[in-house]
């Protein structure tokens, strides 16, 4: 119904997440009503994020340059290390701002039934970094799922003969949620891990 | 706190309607994870909806050739023009597809506080049409709001003269919406345009 090229861009934006045909449609409308300058902004960063985005060769966090922001950052705390499983973690601890350590990100959790083994997820990088820094916390700070579970433990044998403390983040009720919205695996975790009342 | 392309992908996607930091983050993660083909088919629609789509020649609606496909459609009604606001509302009455006749899509609707007078519209290109052409009426299927009302007004006065029928879309109380929920003006037109029951 579209002329070609409306077609065809409404259906590339169908592509990102949670973008259906009206959506699509009315971002269409939006972009072919920006000025010229604005579209070669849009169209620009779009090669750069392709271009120029690359991992950081010490935590595998995603960065312009050959080391990132926070990895160079020699006011951070380097005798913690946060590992986590993307860099949209890493985005989440910044916008949190307590978190001064510094993070690894891991290529994947172990996930056997989809072919993700223990040396498919960058293990090996995590483990030379440890052995060549002065951490002496290992923060686990991944999805509370089997995959995760799984992650922490093989990541914590690992480690086992290291002086290093490996800790992973508490879990339990979430902060304001209703007691009977919470489901059995959180409600039994909640119990194992529950805290003396200070 | 992303890397600079990053942040600058963001701050383009925001620019699209109802997309704020949070989805526009989503959408730069989405399209980082396009693999090189699917990224040059979304740059290239881009540029090309700026570069191939302009207004027909003949209604005003939006085309990537001289004249639409609708205008260049012998098997539709040419009796019956449909007089819209904008290439939206021809979209809205094809999805609908009962309509067969031909579209006219205004430059805008009048509206004299925003500076927006009758001779801003494209009337002329509109009367000309009319002259030239065997209409045997005209639909006037605009917004129904003060805008609107003004413009169906002016111009059905302008047509006066002619043997043409001019008429409006039916205004009255949505299909399915609760009689608490309808708004005083819809109620007002709907009592005046009430009909007999068959």
């Amino acid at each position: 119904m579209y002329p070609k090229a409306m077609e065809e861009l409404i259906e590339s934006l169908k592509s990102l997440p949670g973008v259906g045909g009206k959506t699509a449609e009315r971002y269409c409308f939006s972009i072919m009503q920006m000025d010229n300058d604005r579209i070669d902004v849009l169209l620009e960063s779009i090669k750069a994020v392709k271009s120029d985005i690359h991992k950081c060769s010490v935590c595998n966090s995603l960065t312009d340059s050959n080391i990132c922001n926070i990895c160079d950052d020699e006011f951070r705390d380097s005798s913690l290390l946060c590992v986590v499983e993307d860099y949209k973690s890493v985005v989440l601890f910044e916008k949190l701002g307590t978190f001064k350590g510094m993070y690894h990100v891991l290529d994947s959790l172990i996930n056997p039934s989809e072919g993700v083994n223990p040396e498919d997820i960058g293990l090996d990088k995590l483990l030379d970094r440890i052995k060549t820094n002065n951490f002496k916390e290992i923060i686990i700070a991944v999805k509370q799922s089997i995959e995760g579970e799984t992650t922490s433990l093989y990541i914590s044998r690992l480690l086992d003969d290291s002086k290093l403390s490996v800790t992973r983040l508490a879990s339990g009720i979430p902060m304001g949620a209703d007691m009977e919205y919470v489901d059995i695996m959180t409600l039994e975790r909640a119990i194992n891990d529950r805290k003396k009342i200070a």
